[in-house]
């Protein structure tokens, strides 16, 4: 690897770059290609970028800012129109190929081998042998997604959709437009394009957008700017807020404490935007609530049943290998799971996984058993 | 002082009680009497231990740890009968006598200006003349205490009752009988004692007392031991969850992230202890939810109306100094104050104070511009 390249790619000094390696980029060697990781951002580069053995550069997707004041946010931000997109509610991929391969990398800038597997599927070979620059940013969604697991999407196992693109080496990405032409020609899922509105009668359009996009239990948009001058806004229905909250409330010892608060935040900011009426906003309270309580009750009756508890998902792959290979990749993300054996379904194996949320089974029984707080 | 003595009291080395000097110990010269406070815990010494000039110790009092089960913790925690106290709403000091002076101590180990007054006003001057080894545990509470102010307790200004009584020099407190005599002897107010039930009933006597308790808006309950044996256990209403919630979401960046979640992780507990139907449930998940939003958007309204997110409080004093005494006592406590002119009151003044709440109101503010959280 040419260190003095890859600083001046990366935009910084080498010196500065070794500085790096010694606190904040690590190297994962496994699975192939070796790479290193910016575990942070540091210097202005993203966290989740990733520099190849070869020296190819994958810089990070920068983080999507949310206001919770969608009218002020968007006289604020945009000073055009408004592209809107769905956005949809998986986990984010980088997909790009190295050395001829094809690969998937997570967030953080890992290679997981079963979005590997998935995109290996799901990307045309043709795509990367005539744009072998091109980092493919998209998120995987569906019911066989180990990570975020939903039925809204019309796939019964796992799919890709696309929603910017990348070139290696290089920081920004295309944006709106060209991202669905390249989607287009190779035949790609692309996240919705919901429309592009001016400025002035955006906020109503959106507004509306969100309110239909949460009756179908989908996540909220994402706001861009169609030229891609400024960087993408993004902005959430109620139904996920609740939907977060159930989820966090139902592992509730194992999730970040901002992460409940922020999402009854959102809530009121929501409801005092769209003005809503006493009997609104008082319908808004009760779906708060149950999100909280319900799934407190439904964890602590499970414990209380002598049930563990448990998240269970599935995967499908076509090689075994990358089941052993993602159970190693959970291990590494700190994540606890057990893999069921194998079960063959048509030209694949479907594989059931128990996640295990050791820190809420645990404190659930000692409360049980009459521990204190 | 003679530290010798000071470390053999608290059960220490010199050496060791040198070494916390340098650390957790804090000098606090003002108000008089000079003293030493423990900041944190260290050596099994309870925080807001405080060693006074002239060389008398006064325990912190110890933290009252809470079940979720209560049913289980009963169980496991008391192996007797169970004295129920009331839990009162308010802020808890320390009353005693130093070189014949009376003061009140926080439990950081303060001595509060405001607290300290109300004390010599309420604590009958013949009780230390008598018994000056005396520590008076007790809550300050009513629509007059600045820290936690509540209409529900029988005064139309600040009250101090009784909970337990503890000597200068030594750990341990006397418990339940010996607190309610000596309370009763000098005509002062205690804690309301609601009952001694045998170990096998005591779960529900106490669950009707806490509805019963929460339907007042009160807070809910301490269990002792009569014989003092085991440390005390306490548990609250569903309706000061809520409340709590409430005012957390009111003021939501200025609380800790952890006070949301507890709360609602209580009502969850209690829920399935009391083994409610879906109905209650659901009213249970109603109030929870009306506690986050409502507080919430009545926050964000009032910023949007230009009002400043401010919390009102008032005191009532005998002497302006104390007022003056009290103003820089919240400063030293970090929480910003400004005080109105006084107003004469009959034989007081009464005086509003507006604390601030920097942070929530900042926050607001900033995600009305359409800043991005």
């Amino acid at each position: 690897m040419n260190l003095g390249r890859v600083a001046q790619i990366l935009g910084i000094t080498e010196s500065r770059l070794q500085g790096l390696q010694e606190t904040i980029i690590r190297e994962s060697a496994w699975p192939e290609p070796r790479l290193l990781r910016f575990e942070k951002e540091a210097s202005g580069i993203e966290a989740g970028t990733v520099v190849f053995e070869n020296g190819e550069i994958v810089f990070g997707y920068p983080k999507i800012r949310r206001p919770l004041m969608l009218a002020a946010a968007i006289k604020r931000h945009f000073s055009g129109p408004i592209a809107v997109e769905e956005k949809m509610n998986g986990h984010n991929v980088r997909v790009l190929s190295v050395n001829s391969e094809v690969v998937a990398l997570t967030r953080g800038g890992f290679v997981c081998p079963y979005s590997t597997e998935v995109a290996r599927r799901l990307v045309p070979e043709e795509l990367f042998m005539r744009h072998p620059e091109l980092v493919l940013c998209g998120e995987m969604v569906g019911p066989e997604n180990p990570y975020v697991a939903k039925d809204i999407y019309p796939t019964d196992s796992i799919d890709f959709y696309l929603f910017d693109v990348a070139e290696k080496n290089c920081r920004g990405t295309f944006g709106v437009h060209r991202t669905h032409d390249l989607a287009e020609k190779f035949g790609l899922k692309a996240t919705a394009f919901l429309g592009e509105f001016h400025r002035d009668v955006a906020f109503e359009k959106i507004k509306q957008i969100v309110i239909r996009l949460g009756r179908q239990g989908r996540e909220g948009v994402v706001l861009k700017d169609p030229d891609n001058l400024v960087s993408p806004l993004k902005y959430t229905s109620s139904a996920t807020n609740c939907s977060d909250l159930a989820v966090a409330f139902g592992y509730y010892n194992d999730y970040a404490l901002d992460f409940f608060v922020s999402r009854a935040v959102r809530e009121g900011f929501q409801s005092v935007e769209w003005a809503e009426s006493e009997e609104e906003r008082r319908k808004r309270a009760q779906q708060i609530g149950e999100s909280i309580l319900m799934p407190l009750v439904e964890t602590i009756k499970r414990k209380q049943a002598g049930e563990s508890i448990v998240q269970r998902v599935r995967i499908r792959v076509k090689s075994l290998q990358t089941a052993r290979d993602f159970e190693y990749h959970l291990r590494r993300s700190g994540i606890r799971a057990l893999f069921d054996p194998p079960m063959p379904d048509d030209d694949s194996y479907l594989i059931g996984i128990t996640k295990l949320v050791m820190s809420t089974n645990d404190k659930t029984q000692a409360l049980l058993d009459g521990e204190m707080w």
